[in-house]
């Protein structure tokens, strides 16, 4: 079939935002919609889409708050990094039949413009196309600065992961152990802590769940008597709040997410114990990938390194059809799911 | 009379923790005892105390509970930063009649040995002693490298400060005005804002005082509508949350105090918009005078030539005698100083 007809034959599947989720999102919230397949302006190109990156961050943009980048407007398409390969293009740097990774969304065919992020990949250079979605995408720069340049590790030192069992955390863990550092990791269950041993490597999992804050305060004292140096948080709440208590003189406390606080109908949730950033002289620092764009060859290069070498263990969690799109999404917040979240679209 | 006589017959006045404070310290907390002068042991000098420097930093060192430093003891004397002539020397590099600044404590008479704090001063090279506990003190220090080192301003950046009527929040006010910084003073009540304004030339001053969150946001916003590339916090709780909602990007927070916390009977209070530091890419880094006592000399140099060029008003309040030390100490709570808080324990 020539790519005109199919442009009329076929239907692209959307999700849509049919109203901000209150809480923790539930599929009324949302609408798969069939639309026609929308044709590229001059400049922009048209993916198919192939594997879309389920992230946290897409809660944030849920919101109608300002955040690092614009909230999704109310029945537009949800925003999501995807892996496609390019059908049309009226673009002279993209050529019909390249492989792009972009910001696009969770639907089966996007209009895309270059804008920084979009960029061309080579699938012979993988296993997996997928992995440009987690070690060689977005989460790998993510986890490659935040521990480089967030974090600033020094051999010996030790870092302590919150949500260490997820796709950012586990890269994290093993990115510092590359670096010479001591990891502990906190996680959901007993299954989770046996993969950060045994998979990743840490050097000390602490299963949260069904502790109260002074249980893992213990547990936390029990496996770093001497405080951390490092805390990576993606978690936020008693969580972060425990940490604080346990940073050494100089922490460094990198802020990649609040998964914890995402779906709360209470308002933000923050930390209590700031108080400890004087007492240890600390810093808590923000960040977030986009920041690094213009550097990102240097963590795929790294990590690409790393990963030939078999020092990293990457681990994805793929869900079938775009119809399964929001309980996909969901795993997010329950947990329920091991390792980079991604949502096949089409084969 | 002779010094051996005086030791005798002249009692030590001392100002002693007797129970923990719960809430905002009471008289009760204290207790003004009369002791025998002690007399110092080899290496150590015996120091009569003049001015004393009233510091909220104080407070946390009444809980039991690891800090910077360590807490007070029960029943020993108030630990504060005094300024006074050394009456008796067992120290080489330490002369009868010099005058010291040192970590002593709320006495007539203390005994000091060389801690790396205790410093020899000129009082013939000031126009008055307290201003060693002030502009040429710790004080002095901690608004300067807070500025310099934490914030890092840049001409034309705009800077937050929250509790700038205060003794530091002043001085950093002035401090960041000199480096070419536009100035926002938050502080309590009419009175106060009309000093930032007039006597320590702030851009703009905004009273706290009666405002909702929402209404201080607004506030915030009429003078700052593209948001603060610093803040400098002393006071936390509402005040620090609502100045992270106003941080531009990649803002520099310097956590100096939390002072609106330190009386909570309901734990800490922190800051519920960490959020806003992913957002904003932001950092907030805890900081403590101590860290920069090896570096003292190039703050003292700098504040001691603004001064000199008449670029800084200092202003004290000195209340009268160590029978009033608990009321003086509580004015840091009321507000109801304005300026550096210093007690006289002799003229």
């Amino acid at each position: 079939m020539k790519i005109e007809e199919r442009l009329v034959t076929e239907r692209n599947r959307r999700l849509l935002l049919r109203r901000r989720p209150v809480g923790l999102p539930v599929p009324e919230d949302f609408d798969l919609v069939e639309e026609a397949i929308p044709k590229p302006g001059d400049g922009a190109i048209l993916v198919r889409n192939h594997l879309c990156s389920l992230d946290p961050g897409i809660r944030g943009w849920l919101e109608d708050a300002p955040s690092y980048i614009p909230p999704i407007a109310l029945n537009d398409a949800i925003r999501a990094i995807t892996v496609g390969s390019i059908i049309m293009s009226r673009h002279p740097d993209f050529q019909t039949g390249n492989w792009v990774v972009g910001m696009n969304a969770i639907e089966d065919y996007s209009i895309a413009t270059p804008d920084g992020f979009l960029r061309v990949i080579d699938p012979e250079s993988v296993s997996s196309l997928s992995l440009y979605l987690s070690v060689l995408g977005g989460l790998g720069v993510t986890a490659y600065f935040g521990v480089m340049d967030v974090c600033r590790p020094r051999p010996g030192e030790t870092m302590l992961i919150n949500g260490a069992a997820g796709a950012v955390g586990s890269l994290v863990g093993q990115i510092a152990k590359i670096k010479g550092c001591r990891t502990i990791g906190i996680a959901g269950g007993p299954a989770k802590c046996k993969r950060l041993i045994e998979r990743y490597g840490f050097d000390a999992a602490i299963d949260h769940r069904g502790k109260s804050s002074s249980e893992l305060s213990a547990a936390l004292a029990a496996v770093a008597p001497d405080g951390v140096d490092m805390v990576f948080e993606n978690v936020g709440g008693m969580l972060l709040d425990t940490a604080l208590m346990h940073v050494k003189l100089h922490a460094r406390v990198a802020l990649c997410g609040l998964i914890s606080e995402y779906n709360s109908t209470t308002g933000p949730i923050g930390a209590r114990n700031l108080w400890q950033l004087i007492v240890k002289r600390a810093t808590v620092q923000g960040f977030f990938v986009g920041d690094f764009s213009h550097r990102s060859a240097e963590a795929h290069v790294a990590l690409a390194a790393w990963l030939k070498e078999g020092l990293l263990v990457i681990d994805e969690h793929i869900e079938e059809g775009i119809e399964n799109a929001v309980p996909a999404f969901l795993r997010l917040f329950s947990g329920t799911h091991d390792g980079k979240l991604i949502l096949r679209i089409a084969a």
